[in-house]
């Protein structure tokens, strides 16, 4: 399949997007998509999925294309931004035989978070190239709440996740995991600006949490005993598996987050200092801060 | 230097953003940026540059910036729309030493076509990975014309090109071109509605004219002894080199576009028909539709 000819055959999958979407003023084909953007701030995101890093060769197509565009939706999620349009892009080794089905799948799994793909790119590797995969995704901002960032923790709050921790990878969850974009609306539209701070949990709770109390000024204290684990998985797994893409919040003491289907757990509290520990069931408190799967 | 402290460095330098860019609300460093979107239509475009495809190796690292932020600006430009904000994102190979480097320049190339890089994601491939990085574009449609899409061509209309075309490979134009923002601009604001359609020149004036031809249900003539040549290029370098990122725009037979400095060429006329033809010195009609650098 030519380049040209793929991009046709996203174009023509998409003719009906400006009559589905009322926000795509035009869809794929030409040099840009052209949005309404008249209700309220935007929040834009990308994140890449490159084969042999974020999935094993051989995964099935339809997965891959799910996982780039879940982790863009979870970014969303992170701002309790609501799904708008997305932008994808592949390289594909030369000769690649799955191209088409990859197109389909990728404007498939957008439909179904709420993000019309309103266009791409796809270009051939040199031979030996790994496939890239890249999610560009927009959303509106939360309409009462706005965007929640990382760095409204304040001392006192307490700490929640949603689902539960560790072993996304073995477990194959990391192809499969469902973005927490209707959570994170719940959570905003329940806590609103009680919701402090947010975050999804893609290299891991340690990390992940220390990022959110570095962006704050503060200390967030987990507790060892609170975490909700996934079968199979230990502490260790909990706080650095990394690829759960659980939302972590920080909500004000006075509040208490609405009940979720997946579950809401306190884990920890937001306290003076720097970074992220652990207590654990002896009393000790150990740094968690780089617990997580670093990207290199 | 590891990704998320060259993540950290760029959201550093990118601190001042929302101060100098007014639509810039969150920057660089969280889940997402956020973006005002209040001033109308969003024009959106994303396109990649992969190593050994669009550059060659040992290409300087700031020449490999400047195309990949050059080209998405050059989308904004065929739609007449003007930058607002980018995200880019970058798969290196392992060890690779100008990640640092890379990623200022790709924020300073943006800066200086007004498009603050508000995001971005990189990532480590596998070893002998290509560099393959993207450019997310969006940009506010013109206020009066609004976008100039490709299918507004019609039957009477008179062709036009800027500047001059061919052997921007050899000559290296294809990393230094300089993207046709303010062009675009001036020829909306002086032809208004008069400007019926626009298309970035990256592929070849033959493919792209026949794009223009079929997107608006006509054919182009092109004159072979119109065509404003690049020194050295011939009749075929100009119709299908590619990468030159001019643009070609179709205007009613009843105005014309203003002097601008770097050249405003009529080319040919839309008449009844499908497909793009060159018409030679001997009176012939040739098939141009295909003359191009087809992407595989």
């Amino acid at each position: 399949v030519r380049e040209t000819d793929l991009l046709r055959r996203i174009a023509e999958r998409s003719a009906d997007l400006p009559t589905s979407f009322p926000r795509v003023l035009v869809g794929p084909g030409d040099d840009c998509a052209v949005l309404d953007a008249s209700d309220g701030p935007l929040a834009v995101t990308v994140d890449q999925l490159v084969e042999g890093r974020h999935f094993e060769p051989g995964t099935p197509v339809d997965l891959i294309a799910r996982k780039a565009v879940a982790r863009s939706v979870s970014d969303l999620a992170a701002m309790a931004a609501w799904p708008a349009w997305g932008l994808v892009t592949a390289v594909l080794p030369p000769g690649y035989a799955h191209a088409d089905e990859l197109a389909a799948a990728l404007a498939a799994w957008g439909r179904s978070w709420s993000l019309p793909i309103v266009g791409g790119d796809v270009a051939t590797g040199p031979a030996g190239s790994p496939i890239v995969l890249t999610c560009t995704a927009a959303g509106t901002a939360h309409a009462s709440r706005g965007p929640v960032l990382r760095s409204g923790a304040q001392i006192g709050d307490r700490v929640y996740v949603t689902g539960r921790l560790g072993r996304s990878f073995p477990s194959g969850r990391h192809l499969r995991f469902e973005p927490r974009i209707v959570e994170a609306r719940a959570l905003a539209d329940a806590l609103g600006l009680a919701l402090h701070a947010m975050i999804d949990l893609s290299d891991g709770l340690g990390i992940d949490a220390g990022r959110v109390a570095e962006a704050s000024g503060v200390r967030i204290e987990l507790e060892a005993s609170s975490l909700p684990k996934n079968d199979g998985a230990d502490l260790d797994a909990a706080l650095g598996d990394g690829e759960d893409y659980e939302l972590l919040l920080v909500v004000d003491a006075g509040a208490r987050p609405p009940i979720l289907p997946c579950g809401v757990t306190e884990v920890g509290r937001v306290v003076a200092g720097r970074g992220c520990v652990v207590r654990t069931g002896t009393g000790d408190s150990v740094d968690a801060s780089n617990r997580g799967w670093e990207h290199r």
